[in-house]
């Protein structure tokens, strides 16, 4: 009963035994190794995008902020959703590596910025004036910190807006695949084709060890890449267990079936807490992540069983509360959640 | 009829006088100067601290960013009011001195923070978890961007909270004597007794050249900012020109006169504004700037005769609007206001 | 037959056997792991160091720059040798993390500085000065980057310089194993006793797939390590397999018996290309890297059959070069190396 | 007897009279003044560069920092000379505003580098290969910090080798002025023509108060030049004292005329020291600095007499020398400096 986070889970079984595969004589460092060359066709394959640059790191901040840095200069302004990963999680590591930029959160309901939030947003930047920082980027994030999903529509009126006032667009797509799966689009349609410049394409929380692509549709930008994450000490020597982890995860579709179910069990789980005496949900359940309200008694038994989940918001607790207060949790499935688990916490949420 | 700003009035005749004065034979640079000696001296008895380590730079957004550099590491958070100086007109100098912190924008009426806006952005950050950025400094602006002030007692109350929180707090006075003369109370009250750890003293906006001093309560913070001001690149060799400016400033109470002067003129503007028909002030009128709306033949009329001043907010304007609609304005006062400018003024914003 | 670095080397055996054994269930992230418990432990006994922080990086060079950033102020100087890594190969890396010190790269000869030489650089330096950069740290690099290592006495000796001139000690150990069987000292010996403050204790080079411990011998400083960690976006989510790489190479001693190995490897080789007609070294063979001489024509019959390693200095070449010219190259062994290796070598370069 | 530096002497009559003509009335403030308009045609007009983008800053350090960040990205290397003001008197402000660019120190006698000596240091960098630092920029000092002169036909070989290194060339023209009368050539001539893209143009040390220019050939780099200025708090609200004290140097050549007196004194002192028994000169003497050996007596009855200027190289000393022996010292003369002065110094050196 682990729901406290995706990251917590353990390697998918064919991405360990990839790992194991490449592990046999010498390879080339630095990328220079053979699968790498395999996985870029991959990846340019699935975005539809022949001459995209495409490099692996092996975290999800490392990816989102080497990519901003590339996207912007110092005296940029960067918008982004008030929750935004980058804004809250990441201490400081998207200032660090852009030289500065300022972070401009975007209100919106649902951890989702609307054309009216973003433009409120881009209203407080007086982009030309050399007294203010200037128009640099917008990130999006999709899966959003809150369990919802931008539509492709959602993007591509994002994109524009940010376009119209001179920016680039980034995608944190830490939970690309869950995403994708849910909105029963292409990748290139979720990304490129809705105006996104970058994209974060995450591995780590659906089932690698750790390992995040970065693809870059513009290859001019391939070489300050690759001087950022140096710099950034990213490049990996033994690059090629980077690679075969990436490998195993685009071939024969794991990446969208691992997806698919954590997908599925957020849904059950989200049913199941819905139909509870006083349940209710706090935000739409798009991807894997439930953000739900039920009883305080299923909290404190749950808990007492050893389910590992967080309460929502940070801060928030059932300790002390009436049994029948409803109070909110942050549930969140993985590719390895099972239906038995399920079973066992609703079981458990429901007393 | 110059009202747009007090950064583009002349610098007072004895401060002139000084320069000339000064302007004699060799003497040590970088702030070797004798007249720095006397000047640490005034400063430090003006501020009854006689430890204070006391330096001069020569714009304000100097003394703001190489203050807020030595009160913060770069992975901070620094709280100032969502129209603060350093958060709105500075161009991410703030971000690039300190190396990246994170300026967390606080809501507040009239370019006020109060304890329970303050209280709420603290909220946005998790102090003690390496995946949050962390409590590093309070700025607050006295006089604030709306022309308004913090009393003695909100100084302390605010600075209490960021004492709480782990923080140090910075006034940014770019307006400091304009505040001082408009609380009726001593430096040392509105700044250390209340909490503050480092000012910007400003001296450009009333009659200087340019010259701000950084008053530094804590000594063993000096040689920091000596490094910090070096590598800047604001530390003069001919340093001697800035504490001239400053001495003469400082003495028989010419600053203090200033700023009494041009408080006094905004007062004057406030009240027979307000008494026009259609008049109104948009923000209480504490010192020396005057946000204030009247009918837009009054502003198209001063605007035909050449007066100068800015529509408020950013982007609002007299223009096609019918004759008596109430338009915002901003207006500054300076040390060289007169009152024929003010009349001349008003008589045409009553058209 | 690959000579050319010992990070292009495979993962050894026991490592893998641990990642896959530690791929069960749900584990605790960031480092919360229960493996990492045992690796701290493991590695303070290893330095006596009950006390030290340590900590856990994927790439050597993040090692070595969070470690420095944890060390200095950016308006610092970081004294190392003129071939250091961090001066020659990581891009400016130290100069990003950092924010901005200067390197003062030091002569010496065979890739080790000497008091005196490290006194010439430091009098380039005027410490105290505002108009200069300030002492800040000092990097030593052991293995060295020309196979050399350097004595307890020598590293005692330039630490004790270090010191006195106001400065932190650096070790960079990505060859850390093979200094210490060379030396045959304990790791305290090498490293606190000597007056090392903060080591990067290589692993990667050495077997694992891609994992670096940092230890730090005064505590106070771990919590801006981890700050620095995270900002630099790396901190694992999936720790645990950080862990478990660690776990294996520290138990039983397999650290050291692959660090033997390999510098037994080294000294074969050194051996045999020393007897070669024409054959001589470049430097003294101390750990597990040969800068030889032998005839070209050697060179090229070992690079026709496939043979895998650089010329040295860069740039350097056997292409044109009449067959009994002497050329020189670098050799790297590692724990992969075989004795069927250096054999089909060797014939291939007596040629 | 005022030999220490430069940049201690007063400002000349005509600019603080030009000071005092200017403060009048109101001014558009961050150089949107009338005289900056002027200023603008005056540097475009004495460069020959009818496009070049001019901006005005108050310290030598800043025009050099600024200048260099708009040239270079933040993985680059700058060259300059081992004794460049960069890399030995600036405390790290060029790390500090170019985010991290690493300097290389080129050799050469006099200060000078050499072509040599630059490729020299060009073949330490790996340019291309993503471990190493790029090749950013080459900065040349004109005056050189030892007094000496680049000719042009240097300047043009030593910009040459740095274009075809993929480089930018920036020059330090802290003695513009100085160089250009010992030259004898058009400030064309000394700069865009012999391949220089950006001049710190110096006017503090010959009689301003604290004014340089920054003349850019390239005007697509102005945009950029202008927000890091901003960004690094150098951009003067009441810029208008800048632009005034420039205007007077440029009017009527009294900047060259300031020069010519300078580097006249500078040649009077050399040729009698050289005439002194045991004088001789330690540098050619080409412009306003004169490094030359006298007698240990005659420095002590200088300094008895109360004349100042420095032992050279620092922590040189006449202190406890026998009377006879040489000892060097380094004599800077301004535009403020007298026969008079020349004369009673040089009777107390000759004893």
């Amino acid at each position: 009963m682990y729901f406290a986070s995706d990251n917590a889970c353990p390697v998918h079984p064919q991405v360990m035994q990839a790992l194991n595969a490449a592990n046999s004589g010498y390879a080339p460092s630095y990328g220079g190794d053979e699968i790498m060359d395999r996985v870029r066709a991959q990846i340019r394959d699935i975005f539809e995008a022949p001459e995209a640059a495409v490099y692996l790191v092996a975290t999800g901040t490392a990816a989102n902020v080497l990519s901003l840095a590339c996207l912007t200069r110092p005296w940029d302004a960067v918008y982004c959703h008030e929750l935004a990963h980058i804004q809250m999680d990441e201490a400081g590591a998207p200032e660090f590596y852009t030289a500065g930029v300022k972070l401009k959160p975007v209100a919106g309901a649902d951890a989702k910025m609307t054309p009216d939030t973003l433009k409120q947003a881009l209203s407080t930047v007086d982009h030309g004036s050399v007294h203010s920082v200037q128009n640099g980027a917008l990130s999006l994030t999709n899966v959003t910190e809150l369990g919802t999903t931008y539509s492709v529509a959602e993007i591509t009126a994002l994109s524009g807006i940010a376009k119209q006032a001179g920016m680039k667009v980034h995608l944190d797509g830490a939970r690309f695949a869950n995403a994708l799966v849910a909105l029963g689009c292409s990748a290139a349609e979720m990304t490129w084709k809705a105006g996104v410049d970058v994209v974060s394409f995450g591995g780590t929380k659906n089932g690698l060890m750790g390992v995040e692509a970065v693809v870059i549709f513009d290859p001019r930008l391939a070489w300050e890449f690759e001087l950022r994450r140096k710099r950034g000490a990213h490049l990996f020597s033994k690059h090629r267990y980077l690679s075969a982890q990436m490998e195993a995860y685009l071939s024969d579709g794991l990446w969208l079936e691992l997806a698919r179910h954590s997908n599925g069990m957020a849904a059950v789980l989200a049913e199941a807490i819905s139909a509870l005496p006083g349940g209710s949900l706090a935000h739409p359940v798009e991807a894997n992540m439930v953000f739900a309200n039920w009883p305080a008694s299923g909290h404190q038994a749950a808990k007492t069983a050893g389910a590992q989940f967080h309460h929502w918001p940070h801060g928030e607790s059932c300790e002390g509360k009436a049994p029948d207060t409803p109070v909110c949790a942050r549930l969140v499935t993985s590719w390895s959640t099972t239906m038995e688990d399920l079973d066992a916490f609703l079981k458990l949420a429901a007393r």
